[in-house]
């Protein structure tokens, strides 16, 4: 195993310390592992707060700051932050108005959000919950019932955090969140496996002429395998499935291309061209998009492709400025 | 081979179709490979042109925008663009006010960025260059006589960007330039080596156990290989060079912490914390950081730093506005 670590316990703690440094605009409660922005959430601002298993990364800890995350709980390596963990966060990040927790779809972080968020709501902060379950790959898997929560993420927590920062009450920020997560939908593929720093292995074996059409944000099994083939097919066994699942016609549509955390730019730039030539053959607008990594699997190579059907208010707020070590605009 | 493309001969060409595709400020001369803010340069600015091989996204391409490039020659990967690519950039993006070539020390970039700057001049346009050579791992190399252009690049196309775009005249641009140039410098290492496409195979070997300790952006050789260690002891060897070479007390620093192209962000995130320790202890005061992939290897693992000594002038030079694919804020 290859990696620029001190050792497999300290990862995180030690990648905690260097995002504090790298970032004025976020202080980091290293006893909880929680990523707050460096001001105290505004009395009256609802606050936007998310978390999961660390080695998704700028995800979520890379989204915090003004126009997005209030705070992100980063949890050991793909594993669910704990409910005390999520407890601190909701606690410190409320401002008076309600604390909504943005939750991918996977059991622990289900379960474990639920927790916290009954307990908040004991000591009087009203929690609200938004599970995010884009993945068109499969209906369930290895850590999920239903769909897993993937891509969409992203788009989410960016779109949500800009109507919290504008001041919108939690009714209103609930509405939007519900309407871009019912609009999108993602797929991803992988060249290579991860490599978790505990297991000092890849997680999964993967010939190397053989890619994983499908696979989730941990290595889990995707649809199936097979020979390596052209981006322009790859793209297309990509598109496909999120194209069937939705019709994302007569919207304008946000589109990301991610990738997974070992694979280069130049790839994904070339990859986005594959993708733009299906949605045009299909009729469907981009509106805006973003091409890099932002939801990433350590090490793995290989990219997902996440599709968003917006309006006009969703496209306004996803312009609205953001500025965050992940995603920054406008400020 | 796995990577995301069609195949060997189109990829450059593809990934150029898909950049032109994400971002509306610019546009693609897909003739010439160039890639050029989507409006003319204005008349009386100095124009900021650079260029390269590919396999170093996002340098150049991803940092033409406002605030940064005028524009950016893509050559085949890791080669120099020829002189009519670079000749096709000076002419175009000429507004008048000269043109400023910045170019990496590597012998093929200088010879002809050289011979496309002389045909420049014969047509009546004021070429000047800067080259950057930066890192400190070695004296020549296997494409280079003196130091090599690596990290340095992309603060100095920020900083001169940003000097050219508030209307400073040639001579003021260029003086900017030579005093980044003086001030920074750069170092690097590889946990893998990197794969050139039309190769198919990686560009050098290196154990499963071992790293290599000054490597170059092409994976030419470094000072030595031994064995892989800690992030910890990784940092010392990066940081001691550089400050053994230039003293940065006493100044504002910028430092960059850059990826290789297939190393995850919280990777990068943890050596950050590391350099920053050791700069620390060095009493070097760090005013400014980058940390991501700005100029990468294709898909080799490892990183580099890169500090600047840096003044009061050249630190709101990096503040001002950038709307580049590859670098934003303010904007």
């Amino acid at each position: 195993m290859k990696k620029l670590i001190n050792n497999v316990d300290d990862v995180i703690a030690d990648a905690l310390k260097g995002i504090e440094l790298s970032d004025d605009n976020v202080r980091v409660d290293h006893e909880h592992r929680v990523i707050y922005r460096a001001e105290k959430t505004r009395q009256g601002k609802v606050a936007v707060i998310s978390g999961g298993g660390s080695g998704h990364e700028p995800l979520h800890g890379g989204f915090v700051g003004v126009g997005m995350l209030d705070a992100a709980c980063a949890g050991q390596m793909f594993t669910s932050p704990t409910p005390d963990q999520m407890l601190a966060a909701t606690s410190e990040a409320d401002g008076g108005a309600g604390v909504l927790h943005i939750v991918k779809n996977y059991t622990g972080d289900v379960m474990n959000f639920e927790m916290a968020g009954e307990m908040a709501a004991d000591s009087g902060v009203r929690v609200e919950t938004v599970v995010v379950a884009d993945d068109v790959a499969v209906q369930d898997s290895l850590y999920t019932a239903g769909r897993r929560g993937v891509g969409l993420t992203v788009l989410l927590e960016k779109i949500v955090g800009a109507a919290a920062e504008e001041g919108r009450d939690m009714d209103g920020v609930l509405e939007i969140a519900h309407r871009v997560n019912a609009g999108g939908r993602s797929m991803g593929m992988a060249l290579t496996s991860c490599t978790v720093p505990a297991a000092g292995k890849p997680t999964f074996d993967l010939p190397d002429d053989e890619m994983e059409i499908g696979v989730g944000i941990h290595g889990e099994p995707g649809r199936h395998r097979e020979p390596l083939s052209s981006a322009r097919d790859i793209a297309k066994q990509l598109v496909d499935p999120i194209l069937h699942d939705l019709d994302f016609t007569g919207a304008p549509c946000i589109v990301m291309l991610n990738g997974m955390g070992g694979t280069p730019l130049i790839e994904l730039y070339l990859m986005y061209g594959e993708v733009v030539r299906l949605l045009d053959d299909a009729g469907i607008t981009i509106a805006r998009n973003l091409v890099g990594n932002y939801i990433t699997s350590l090490d793995m190579a290989g990219c997902s492709v996440t599709i968003l059907k917006a309006d006009d208010e969703i496209l306004a707020l996803w312009d609205a400025p953001v500025k965050t070590a992940g995603l920054r605009w406008g400020v």
